[in-house]
């Protein structure tokens, strides 16, 4: 499946989608640059939009990261080579690639150690000082495309980039098959960890959420559980309902909401010598149960993006054991791409992953 | 689902599959045991015939193990509770229940370290001097027994222990998802980790067999590739064939057959810093190709049994993600035993798995 | 070496060091028991106080372990055999021993998957409502003594214990040779943290204290830096200093003190992608840096007890690799028991290690 | 301490010691190159001769290594920084340096993945086609150069290389302190291995060699124990040896010979669940005991190089932890080369590192 692209001419206008400051955004020309050496032109098809986008464009920074420049947004991609820059033999133009955004300096310590995603020096596109990946055009490395077999539609390569998410937050705690685990939460993370649990044999997985709506997705997806958190309980009465609905405590725990009770439940729930991983990204200093995992050696991490992930998530979309496509809920053309960022932010529709193609 | 059982009486007859002497069985009468302090009596519902108990009827040996005394065959079993011994809670009569036939001492170091399958007082039925569990009735520690769910019908249940040793492979290994996989041999060993690895998101997946009828069953099980090697090549070809035909050099292999030029082949066919495990059986000393694995640092391993499988298999199956029950090719009551060894040891009739029902 | 010892006789008298009431510690007369089934009688000669015996005596508690009845104390401790209960061979009377005082249950998913300190049902001596080894003769399973080689003093082996809260901190962590290291106090455990590390090639190391004279400890044992940390500091600022002064950000970091400020300092100092374990017990809850240490992947842990530590300790104290006998500042007689805690209790006398001497 | 140098002027003569061909050895003139981007130009002062080295002047290859054109020798070396290629800014002009001698691409699977041994592309200097350092001058990447402490000399700054093998080898096998091992031969790498295990804790150790006078260096180094092995044993009867005067089977086995029978002993004599490895190079087809180490599960590994290894190697020596200076038995000028692999290439000369100076 060779996908449809237009080569662009020295005449071509290359549209981004900026924010320009806080709680601004517009679509505005973006400079038409020849890929240097070792790097591929790309036409961008397919981009989700993911919650961090919406928050720089509504606070105007993402974390530690401020955007002191307007800045383009998206790092969810896929596309089309249009061109090849020096040296580039591994893609040829019409090659349907996912683009992995961040661009690590292969260098440094962690680089070469096997952890390129704690490289102090990485660019990793939208994130500021940075532009993203949300134009026509774009350029990129080749080290970091992957090309795309025909097996995988543009939704679904433009989905590898949280899929890398769910996969790096899988094996940060180093999950394994026939093993028990907890999600907290239902959002598109939460969903595709579910997903991604499910193709590699975990089991059995209780999924929880205080809407019922979302838990609607989790139950279709075949979680073994999907468990409503109801107002007013305690940290402990909600980690025990856990235990004693899914049976047994989770070997493992991921926490995809960012919400520091949630946290708290998530290590209390947590089977003795467990691991429980922070995946979303709440407050900076959180009250934790620290005897409670201390006494009990539960590992406690976080995530921070992920490495080597890519041709994992080929992989497993490519066999078939995965299916997220669905999560694909709303889909805009790049002109509407303002209106699919109001969609996405704005809870009430319902939203789970929100698309702009090209 | 409760499995149809007999509370034998004082005078009830128990009858077991008796290796004799090399290449006599028959089905002799065999004391009923009252279940000891911790244990519980079993009437034995489905065993299925490994390779070893064959071997064992017609050598009347098993590698080391020779047996001095006449012995009862069968270690891949589940039954029914039928009487509980003294101390016994976490069972009640009628429990369906698989059977893990090793009892180690769970006091050594091997034991406390986490690899009771390397326990040197292991006692595990059917390995001589032990008696195996073809019998109607067989007594066995609680701490050894597994309650089987009602979404596992019998034969899968004595499906667990060649299930285990497919999953012992795996973990042995330390085989993660998104990676590929070459399994040497389309044997029951063969098909099950075949199985089991498509459960855990490993792929792409290359099989070979020497035999055209057995490729067959990979295929319709899903493998990515299943490969006939052809007679009169080299080790070093078929080893480039399938890293060529696989389009990579898989980061894992596992040799399920046993067959020396077999393991030469997995070894040279790994990736640079892979594993290369002998799941097989074969001969004591084999050439192998030490400056190949060395410089590639491709680590060698070997396996004996399992640990810590049967709560995995059991989950693996209770997810539905496993599909192994169409391996299962021959059925046979018990009075048809020795019928049922024919078969099993004759490879013309093509079965895969038999089974003796009680 | 043979230790001296008397074999008890039917008549003699079996002392005990014994917690009444919170605050009230007396020595009292204690049943002299005979071996049972694959236990030893063991004639204690050397034992040190620990920092949770004092606790226990002032608070009649220990975390959550409450004693609702009098207690005996002390649990580091080793002795001579003086008889053998039926089937125990590998001990002869006369034997120097160490006594690991925890009795894990040897079945249960935790003892078997190589976690034994985690075993629910662990008897650990002096922890209630079970009695300690502050006794003149006690009994314990053969399982859980260790022959001492002469090259081990009596005050050696009575370290063993702390040794092995040591050993099992630095395996908590992972911690490999040839990386820095961060420990946060010079009580008894930071200090034999300190030792051990050292002899395990680990460098360089950073120690921390808020009193002078305690750094002067760790100079004399080898630290590459003994760092005063200064009252008035922002943890962020300690952290900073800590990083300055080792010349890089600590692969791994101890926190022996169980202070919350000290274990967020820990925490902030631990490079990107090392790992921090709480050594200490401190405040059930504690306020941490979540954002700091899941955006730069450090592993949070704690630690319970050991597994598996006695044999390591005894090889490293076996070959000269280890000096911690200049840590026993105090030794005191039996009959003096009372006296002992009294200085193990009060910081003024400046004591780091109290034993009891039989 | 800075190091004496030259800067080198435009007319400064560039001296080499090259391999000719097989059997043929020669002080050339040499090329003075100018640093390159990234690139430092480094007065090569202190180089071993390894036992490779002597292989490529006697053969004119090493293993697959065919060398088709004159070659400069030596890849164990320190220097001291004469000059400063573009963008350099970690080093400065005199800075004393040893030299990593591979250079991998850092851009591929291997590199990005932790294991730049592996790289398909590393550029290893003396390795055929590429010139060795034995030269008065080189240039080399910054990237693989590793400033010294002044408490580093000369001579250990040149014996980095065969440290990193060593530590290579331990790291390979996950040596843990206060675990035994096992050491096949008195060679440089034994030796240092030696040194390196008891710098880290580990023991005890035994360690073997079919000569007295290799086994005295060992007996000065505080191995436990030193063993000859006499001639007319089966390898069962040597690996029952050494496990009885261990007193244990090894935990770990580095064979550091090459020599196949060397191999079968390691392996036999390795605990259950053990590791050996091959760090020496011999035959490519070896005779292995494969049911041996497949039924015990012992792991069977090689070695190739070393990664991540310098930092480490340097933070040993600089701790004062390693003592390995007296392995450097004979020292000669640069205008003596050929004397000096006349001597290295002599087993009757009793050397176990040469090293020149210039």
């Amino acid at each position: 499946m060779a996908g449809s692209y237009q080569i662009p001419s020295e005449t071509t206008k290359n549209l981004a989608v900026q924010m320009k400051r806080a709680n601004e955004l517009g679509i505005v020309e973006y400079p038409l640059e020849r890929p240097g050496k070792g790097e591929c032109q790309v036409q961008v098809k397919c981009t989700g939009i993911c919650g961090s986008d919406v928050h720089l464009w509504k606070d105007g920074r993402i974390g530690i990261f401020d955007a002191k420049k307007p800045i383009v947004l998206g790092h969810e991609s896929m596309g089309v080579v249009t061109a090849l820059g020096e040296g580039v033999t591994e893609f040829k133009v019409g090659d349907r690639v996912a683009i992995e955004p961040g661009i690590p300096c292969s260098e440094c310590e962690q680089c070469m150690g096997g952890h390129y995603n704690l490289c102090p020096d990485v660019l990793f596109k939208s994130t500021p000082p940075y532009d993203g990946l949300l134009a026509n055009y774009i350029t990129h490395p080749a080290r970091w495309l992957y090309k795309l077999p025909d097996s995988i539609s543009d939704e679904e390569g433009a989905l590898l980039e949280p899929l890398s998410v769910a996969i790096a937050a899988l094996e940060r705690v180093n999950a394994r098959f026939g093993s028990s685990l907890l999600i907290c939460g239902c959002g598109p993370i939460g969903l595709i960890v579910l997903a991604v649990a499910k193709a590699i044999g975990m089991g059995p997985i209780i999924i929880t959420d205080v809407q019922e709506s979302r838990l609607k997705w989790a139950k279709e997806m075949g979680a073994t559980h999907a468990h409503l958190i109801e107002k007013g309980l305690t940290d402990v009465q909600v980690a025990e309902d856990i235990r004693r609905i899914l049976g047994e405590a989770p070997e493992y725990s991921l926490e995809c909401t960012g919400v520091d009770t949630s946290f708290r439940v998530a290590i209390m729930a947590t089977r003795n010598g467990g691991t429980c991983c922070m995946v979303g990204v709440g407050k900076n200093d959180q009250l934790l149960p620290v005897n409670n995992f201390a006494m009990r050696e539960v590992d406690i991490k976080g995530l921070f993006r992920y490495h080597h992930t890519w041709p994992k998530a080929i992989r497993l979309l490519d066999s078939g054991a995965l299916n997220i496509k669905q999560l694909v809920t709303h889909k805009f053309e790049f002109k509407d791409a303002l209106k699919a960022f109001e969609v996405a932010s704005d809870y009430s529709q319902g939203s789970i992953k929100v698309q702009i193609t090209n």
